[in-house]
């Protein structure tokens, strides 16, 4: 590939993302009546994926920040074409993957080989949950949403009337990629019951 | 510090930065009718980091993509308090330095001592334009606003009157973190003056 060309890939697939910011998820800013988009949410993973290095479980070894940052930099792209898929709607969850699959040949491919392969396949660790870096990523990516419910009232939460099982049960696997994290989310769930802006569910 | 008070500290400074997602600039989002805010832009320097390593100038070393990607990630949080001051305002420029300095001081010190000092020594880094990582990083931040304002048919260039001189002078640093970026960028200056995007200034 000529180096101009090579250039020109690469500029065209960071004009394509400038999309994400227009991907809007089901939570919002706290102190706002914004809805949050797919590139604010990616930001504030990568931020808190340095500040929260510490709470990663490391019994399968450390995770690499820079492999984390990375994923969680990447993780929604894929969006850009299949939308945020609300993690509460099991029936759009049917043909979720499918349709990333489809986002992510279209979009990593604008990229030369070299990177595209590279974006996939951090892609693919991101999804597949099994190594440190992967575990961590995906538990802060569990975090990030109940933090932000949590400080607006529970908005998100209550207009889709989700049940504290379900947050318990959605949000559970943080226990695998950052334990003390997990215990901080469950006493957030409590507190969020209490209040009134979850609704109780089952006892646990 | 208590490990439960360290956590509440990190988690309360996480939620502080949700404010930069309200922080807007100058820039368009393209294809769109939206400002761009301070967090999709650090999230879009993020990925170009990774992207366009391999055109980052390296006679003083290779830049370290991971302390690139922190930088890129905190570099505008101080606008939190300072707010976003538009590169082309020369008043607003006079009391910039002051007012960041101040946010500095607040933001990073909500949270504990070792990532407060980690979070102001990137940012000092980023300012002063010396390692190779801050003069990679202040390349991308030059052109990633060019870019998306060639890609809005200059829309705001053409709201503040802005010249090519202007551009050509305020991103001239480009040279410095990625030469071969600036070449590019060069050349779209002087296509979006072909297409009336930007008034012809000075014959260059």
């Amino acid at each position: 590939m000529a180096e101009a060309d090579r250039l020109q890939k690469q500029i065209e697939f960071i004009l394509e993302i400038d999309k994400l910011k227009e991907v809007y998820r089901q939570s919002f800013v706290t102190g706002s009546k914004k809805a949050e988009n797919d590139a604010e949410h990616s930001w504030h993973l990568a931020l808190m994926s340095i500040l929260l290095l510490e709470y990663a479980r490391t019994e399968q070894g450390e995770p690499d920040l820079l492999r984390v940052l990375k994923m969680v930099l990447v993780h929604d792209l894929v969006e850009i074409d299949a939308g945020d898929t609300y993690c509460y709607d099991e029936e759009a969850a049917g043909d979720k993957r499918l349709r990333e699959e489809k986002a992510a040949e279209r979009l990593f491919n604008l990229l030369p080989p070299d990177q595209a392969a590279e974006f996939r396949s951090l892609w693919d660790e991101f999804e597949q949950r099994r190594t440190p870096e992967a575990l961590y990523a995906a538990a802060l990516d569990r975090l990030q949403p109940v933090l932000l419910n949590y400080h607006t009232q529970g908005r998100s939460w209550k207009m889709h009337g989700i049940t504290a099982e379900q947050v318990l049960e959605r949000n559970s696997l943080i226990k695998e990629g950052a334990p003390e994290l997990w215990a901080y989310v469950r006493e957030i769930i409590r507190k969020a019951v209490e209040k009134g802006y979850l609704s109780g569910g089952r006892d646990r």
